[in-house]
């Protein structure tokens, strides 16, 4: 299926500054549109449903893959997470550029039903800044934290999957280097196709005219 | 083969300004180094050897063929088109980025030796522009115009292989847009190798210290 927007998979190691990128991206641009993920992990403090994430329950979470209403979805520290299909399908059509926010099984899955998708690695410039990002959130355990960091080396094994590797040092240059690779994706073929097909009509009329 | 510097890979109809547009983007940005193509073309009213074109006769060609001294080589109207290895090799190595501006048979084989070259297809807003600058330019018969649209026809059958399709209304934009796909490429990961290795480690050390 051809969409007229971009699919852009954002993913990157916790701690790398995902979300308040998007959040700037999507307050500077008014082309994009956030998916929101579906999940059975629990509410952070101060986390609305519908914002960050859909919650939901396991059941909940079963019947919807059961039904086909998720476009990928996966099992990460033993919780469900998803991508509603309704949302994007729609968003896209109209023309948007929908943002998700995954980890790799995810964007990986996402690339092989979608291969004109962007897949965006988002990281700090060294892994000195990661620990620090996360140990100054405040939120986490010495535990977590500590899991975060395994879990970004297991994480790092994936980066070349991606089609771009973006360093998040500067706030405001990432989010303009974010949006430059998108503009970039749509001068792909795969989003020209209008323009291609109606060149070469006009091409082979011409080349008519030139026989006669 | 890794390179420190892009290879780009720009072709497209004759008539779309591929020249003008490479004059100016070397002008504008000094990150560039134009590849010089060798033919066996008589050269044009004012085209000097070794700017537009090594000319060559066609028992030199096929000497450097025979050398291995070509990155690509293909034969049209008659005459034998190549790049030249040791120039591109040398500024790639030099971290320039390199311009070979080269038909589709040539643009193919250069992304089947460099599978991380960037390939550009430059053509105008339609084909009525394309015929107006070809007609405009004023130096070919009516013949000559009318086999370059046939031409182009058969071109445009190879849009979809290359990554990019830029559109070359006006001059200036379409520069600042080759530069951008440029900068965009840069952050594949196949080029940020040394970023990805670095952090790799790094994160490794951290998950060895989370744990002890």
């Amino acid at each position: 299926m051809k969409h007229k927007g971009v699919l852009i998979v954002v993913s990157g190691f916790s701690g790398a500054g995902k979300g308040t990128l998007m959040k700037r991206l999507m307050q500077v641009y008014d082309n994009y549109a956030l998916s929101v993920s579906m999940t059975t992990r629990s509410p952070r403090e101060g986390e609305e449903d519908g914002v960050a994430y859909f919650f939901s329950t396991k059941e909940q979470f079963e019947r919807t893959i059961a039904e086909d209403g998720l476009i990928e979805y996966a099992c990460y520290c033993g919780n469900y997470y998803g991508t509603p299909k309704a949302y994007v399908e729609q968003q896209l059509e109209a023309g948007k550029d929908v943002v998700l926010e995954i980890e790799i099984q995810g964007a990986l899955k996402v690339k092989e039903k979608f291969p004109e998708s962007l897949l965006l690695f988002v990281t700090p410039p060294n892994a000195k800044e990661l620990e620090r990002r996360l140990v100054g959130r405040g939120t986490e355990s010495q535990e977590v934290i500590a899991k975060r960091l395994a879990r970004a080396y297991e994480e790092s094994e994936g980066m070349e999957a991606y089609d771009y590797i973006v360093v998040n040092d500067v706030l405001e240059e990432c989010v303009e280097e974010i949006h430059r690779l998108v503009e970039a994706a749509r001068r792909a073929p795969v989003r020209r196709e209008a323009f291609i097909k109606e060149i070469r009509e006009e091409l082979k009329e011409f080349s008519k005219g030139a026989e006669e």
